[in-house]
């Protein structure tokens, strides 16, 4: 736990994944900015209702609405807070503003903050509960950049460093890790052990390789659970019950990630190669010559 | 707008920064997961409420209460929903729970979710209206890896390769942009500018290097707003306002920078060394003979 990152730090915010699935949230506007608020919606697989009218809806939302992206449109300007319920008169979840009406917006944010609605109007950081930042996603994995509104636009420079960074099979090894995780769980669902299963997972988490972890299948998952997690063991290998042959790949295969993976160790690599090229140049020429 | 992100992949949720400043959030528990909250709490620059016996404390969180991290200690083990409003009466903002005892968790949640209080039991996710990930800190900016829940250990072992990929002056350079920002707004304070606006920073910011955004100091920044921003121009250099010998300097240093920091670079940079080596080894070797 690192003292250094208690200090405060303006500009911050509490960095969280809000849970959506299947819940209404309401859209206003259909523009640009509409629709990039409309794919971090859907990557949170929210029910998504967007109050536009259809004159200057952005091609790609006009294409949502057709392909039933967007749960309901309804074609109109927002006028007043009477179409900040739904039609049961039951409110939204989450209420975001993409429109170039201050008054109303503000408007918008009063009504939900009153009803403590979470509330984003676009591009007035104080009219915002909670702020959007550049996102990656790599299935079940999702990195957030945010600058805290002061460079929504250089969050994206940040983005494709970090993309670069990922390794490979970061999906597969978050997926499978999952899977032993709902095992544990099944095998010992008592919230007394919360902190044991935690610290259990930290452990086997730490002593296999992205890898081996991305390589775990349901039987293995099962061994662990049923075989190591009773005294607490971390699993000594993942690969024990695969066949020789497929081992023999996996380790190498593991091996050899390892090697290439790893960011800093793609500058040796990058190295050995610079070396072994100039040398066989030198080869060839004494060859030649 | 890249369509293929709209693909519903499980286990996502909406990636915000909550803005939390100041305001008052309840954590119920004092052990290593508490400790683990706190962190991210205090950086949002939350006005933090710890509920828990001072028997059993983590370290840290016994720390944090005597330096004033944390603004206020209760200490006394939960025991009903009356210990969840605040003293004169009214709610927190959030409410956090990190206890063992899942049977009042559960009446912590249904009590916030009654009152529509942002709420996370640590370890039971269908009680949490928000999950916590994996975090980077670099002055303003913000990194969250998230596993929707599936593998938060494993975040960790993600963010080591982000933090290897970050380039060293991303703080500087988000700062330097926000001053711009609202020197702009300041400028041209007209919401029915905002789409303008929003474009032009865009453009600034796809203009420049990270590095020439770092350097970007005040005097250039009123330039660009009062020079450039009126007609919507790009602003040609952000140097100009520099004397000759720093800005050359700094045109040096920006060149160098992108070779070097910009990471797949760092590969160029590894292998030439590689070959320099070799080269030079095979030099002295031939001199000797």
């Amino acid at each position: 736990m690192p003292q250094e990152t208690l200090q405060p730090t303006p500009g911050g915010g509490l960095c969280i994944a809000w849970q959506l699935r299947g819940k209404p949230v309401l859209l206003i506007g259909g523009g640009e900015v509409a629709a990039s608020r409309i794919v971090h919606l859907k990557s949170a697989d929210a029910h998504i209702t967007v109050l536009a009218p259809r004159d200057g809806l952005h091609p790609d939302v006009e294409t949502w609405i057709k392909t039933g992206v967007i749960q309901r449109y309804i074609p109109a300007l927002y006028k007043d807070t009477s179409q900040l319920v739904q039609d049961d008169g039951s409110d939204y979840t989450m209420v975001l503003t993409a429109i170039d009406d201050a008054q109303l917006s503000h408007g918008v944010c009063q009504w939900c903050r009153e009803r403590r609605i979470p509330v984003n109007v676009a591009d007035v950081p104080p009219e915002c509960d909670f702020y959007f930042g550049s996102m990656i996603r790599r299935g079940p994995l999702q990195v957030m950049v945010s600058t805290g509104g002061r460079g929504p636009r250089l969050a994206r420079k940040m983005r494709q460093c970090i993309e670069a960074a990922l390794p490979e099979r970061a999906g597969d090894a978050i997926m499978q890790v999952g899977m032993l995780r709902s095992k544990l769980r099944h095998v010992s669902p008592d919230p007394q052990d919360s902190a044991a299963r935690m610290s259990w997972m930290t452990k086997v988490c730490e002593a296999k390789t992205l890898d081996e972890l991305a390589m775990l299948d349901e039987a293995t998952a099962e061994r662990w659970v049923h075989e190591d997690w009773p005294t607490r063991r971390i699993p000594s290998s993942s690969l024990t019950s695969l066949s020789w042959p497929s081992s023999m790949a996996s380790i190498l295969a593991s091996y050899l990630s390892r090697v290439i993976i790893v960011p800093c160790s793609r500058d040796v690599l990058s190295f050995t190669l610079g070396a072994t090229s100039t040398g066989l140049a030198v080869l060839a020429w004494s060859i030649r010559k």
